[in-house]
């Protein structure tokens, strides 16, 4: 048996943040991570080994910084976990002992059991392992007809990656709308508008009954009783939280299906805390449990965890998750943070929004000058800023940490009346018609109604 | 003598967004921009008149908007405010009654007594005015070796522009780096190798004697004894306010120069308002006069200067004002919001910084990748972020942005180790690496000793 002050079950975007932050905060301690694979993926980038970086050896996570910090990696899979005598068991025999452990397990692929057809030949998943994501490209070589079901920004961003290199594609939706969960109906329509005008085909709007082959798959019956042919079928339907080893050893697990652990990601148990995408997530603006994954969120978390594991040392942590999350669609961007304006009305919220459509550069004339556009969602009783979304060029993505910013802060549209910008003409849109601000304008206008 | 209701005199960018502002808050009054000038220069996109767009024609504010709002447009001067009886006086001998006031006058270019050989033929400097403008690039087509003196942003953004032009430039500045009142040496030096790598000179940590000729410029004298030959030489040394009205009428003036003016921007006067270039700016962590001048600060202060004219409806405004600009040298962004490092020591606060350099994309396989760097000020005391600098690519701009509602929401280092993110490939840096939040690691380590 081998022993390690820190261990942290696996080694994607939480376990790494988590193993860096422990190592570093603590650096008389031994920090080990253990993780399944030898190689691991770059979650984020994975869509684009499909087209833009064409391989999966331009999408490894380096392990480079961890060794240099003197973490300790090892490969290999941890089956149990034994609280109480705090020891873990690998599938390759060992047994380490650990003073604190963080469970950085993640997510995998949502297949549902009702889905006839999951398991034909040439229907895939995404998961984030580099030799299936291999020999998923391998596959794909030889054919050019493929359906995606479900338009999440995994599922565009595949599904936009293989357009790019020539693959015939459709995008299957049950929401009236692509990004559905991200964007309110405008913005959503017009990510359709880019995706399509690629060469993307899409169907929204309807469902799918089951994936049709014998061996094979030869194609897709839709639950209007349409039916499209395709040669492979990717699923991007979801992901679900990895908490076998966690429910095994007793930790608590939450309604939707996440380890528990609080705003520090302690779990019921002192010793273990739990982060990224495997772990609980309270929303920000609800106080409700949310189901986002995203790699910044786990990387927030972990680093949260990283730090707090002898002592309390961030003193606040989290109030609650925000979804903030961008996407690229053939150089538009799209970026949303916090609560739609459809989600803010379905949890009860009476809303007020607004939005406005300028350039992000200026004067116009400049060359890639972007259109951008943003939209605000504010609480109408107290003017508090909600949510927000995005289109614009490629400040698309810090314009969306902006407003992550904005909602964290608290701040109401009032605030962004009188906010203080920077602004330049290469860089960014002009001050007097910067979107964010004449945005707020636009809802400042609805709130005094 | 004719009537309005709001009589805004300047119609740049304070002018502009002070009258678009008033009419859409109070679409019953009457409000009307009085300007010098035929068509305005958008202020920001001068340099680029020079290189990259060609011609003032591409660069000119327009009148639509206010047009279309309803607000009246009168090119004249005001030469005289009766502030006891609420009229105006032009040149073009009209009077106008107004019930509020907005003087949004501007700055013009600083041309120092001392410097001798200012007027000579082919000695410029740049003020907002499209006719001077359209003169100097026609009288720059046949010189070659041109001096600029003043490496503020201005002046960098000129010479890089002509450089671009095929201009043979040298640029002159007093403190030992350019762009020294934004950026902290080590960014600053950056900056310098951006602008030297493109084919601009530098002379840095020199002053200016005299500029030299005898009808027209032949050359500049430096305080080190050096000559340098010149076939034109650009001021760019700064700009000062315009107060002659403000001050002929009994406004106070502030030890700075500037028109004295409150939170909501009221002078003295209670129905005269001041915002832009020619009005107070406290600064947001000294509590000091400021001297900053820029169109972002003149857009928010014109905004609350529109909302507040009949009754105050911002509620709270200003604190404070934060310096928060970009410039871009070749496609590298340079972004500062607040206190520099030396700024803040040499004021007093005991701080501590940190920095992070990594890239704005991930994984860096991608095209387009650019470094990214993000450097922190925080006040020891408390964590609380005083300023912040970035080096970076496109969104160099935005991501300046978020450094400014960083500081404006007070937020400490503390909170920036919880703080949520979004990433994308495409669009940010990674989770894991993002410059923002590993610059405040950086900084933790040193608030902890
Ligand atoms: C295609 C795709 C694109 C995405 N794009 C974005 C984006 O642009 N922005 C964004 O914010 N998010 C994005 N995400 C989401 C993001 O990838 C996830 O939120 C992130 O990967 C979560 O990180 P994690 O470390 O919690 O879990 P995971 O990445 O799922 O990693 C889990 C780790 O745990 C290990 N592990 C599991 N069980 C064991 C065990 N028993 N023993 C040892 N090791 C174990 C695994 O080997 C792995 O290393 C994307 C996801 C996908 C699939
Ligand atoms: C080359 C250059 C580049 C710049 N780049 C940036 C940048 O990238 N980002 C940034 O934030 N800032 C930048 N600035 C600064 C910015 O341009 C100024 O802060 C901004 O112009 C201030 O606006 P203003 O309306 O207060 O004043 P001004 O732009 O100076 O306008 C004053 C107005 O008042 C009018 N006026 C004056 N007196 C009278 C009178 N008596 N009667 C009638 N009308 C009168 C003038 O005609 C004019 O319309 C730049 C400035 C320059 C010169």
């Amino acid at each position: 048996m081998s022993n390690t002050n820190v261990l942290i079950i696996g080694g994607s975007a939480a376990g790494l943040v988590a193993a860096a932050t422990a190592k570093s905060n603590h650096p008389d301690k031994d920090v080990t991570i253990i993780r399944k694979e030898e190689k691991v993926m770059i979650p984020c980038g994975i869509p684009y080994i499909f087209g833009t970086v064409e391989t999966s050896d331009k999408n490894i996570l380096p392990d480079g910084g961890l060794i240099k910090l003197g973490v300790n990696i090892k490969v290999d899979e941890v089956i149990n976990i034994d609280k109480k005598n705090k020891v873990c068991k690998t599938k390759g025999g060992e047994e380490i002992g650990y003073e604190k452990l963080v469970i950085a397990t993640g997510s995998t692929p949502y297949v549902p059991k009702w889905l006839e057809g999951a398991s034909l030949e040439n229907v895939f998943s995404i998961p984030k392992k580099k030799i299936y994501l291999d020999e998923l490209q391998q596959k794909l070589q030889g054919i050019n007809k493929i359906i995606t079901i479900g338009a999440g920004f995994i599922g565009v961003e595949m599904s936009d990656e293989l357009n790019k290199n020539g693959k015939d594609i459709t995008v299957v939706e049950i929401l009236p709308h692509i990004l559905g969960l991200s964007f309110d109906e405008e913005l959503a329509i017009e990510a359709e508008e880019c995706l399509t005008s690629r060469g993307v085909k899409l169907k929204t709007g309807v469902g799918v009954e089951r994936i049709l082959g014998s061996e094979k798959v030869t194609g897709v019956l839709l639950s209007n009783g349409e039916t499209l042919e395709a040669d492979a079928v990717i699923l991007s339907m979801g992901y679900r939280p990895n908490i076998k080893l966690a429910e095994e050893t007793g930790l608590a697990i939450n309604e939707l299906g996440f380890i528990k652990a609080d705003q520090y990601r302690r779990t019921g148990h002192p010793d273990i805390f739990a982060a990224g995408d495997c772990s609980e997530k309270i929303d920000f603006a609800t106080g409700k449990l949310s189901g986002a994954m995203l790699a910044s969120i786990a990387c927030a978390e972990a680093r949260v965890a990283g730090m707090n594991l002898y002592s309390l040392s961030t003193v606040k942590a989290f109030r609650g998750t925000i979804g903030i999350y961008s996407t690229d669609i053939g150089g538009t961007g799209f970026g949303a943070a916090g609560l739609t304006e459809a989600q803010a009305k379905k949890e009860g919220f009476d809303v007020v929004s607004g939005s406005f459509t300028g350039i992000d550069r200026h004067p116009g004339h400049l060359e890639d000058t972007h259109k951008q556009m943003v939209k605000l969602i504010a609480s109408k009783d107290n003017g508090i800023i909600l949510g927000g979304q995005v289109i614009g060029g490629k400040s698309t993505g810090e314009l969306t940490n902006v407003l992550g910013f904005i909602i964290q802060n608290n701040m109401t549209i009032n605030d962004l009346l009188v906010a203080q910008i920077g602004t330049q003409p290469m860089l960014t849109a002009s001050p007097a018609g910067y979107p964010l601000i004449k945005a707020a304008e636009s809802t400042a206008k609805k709130l005094k109604k």
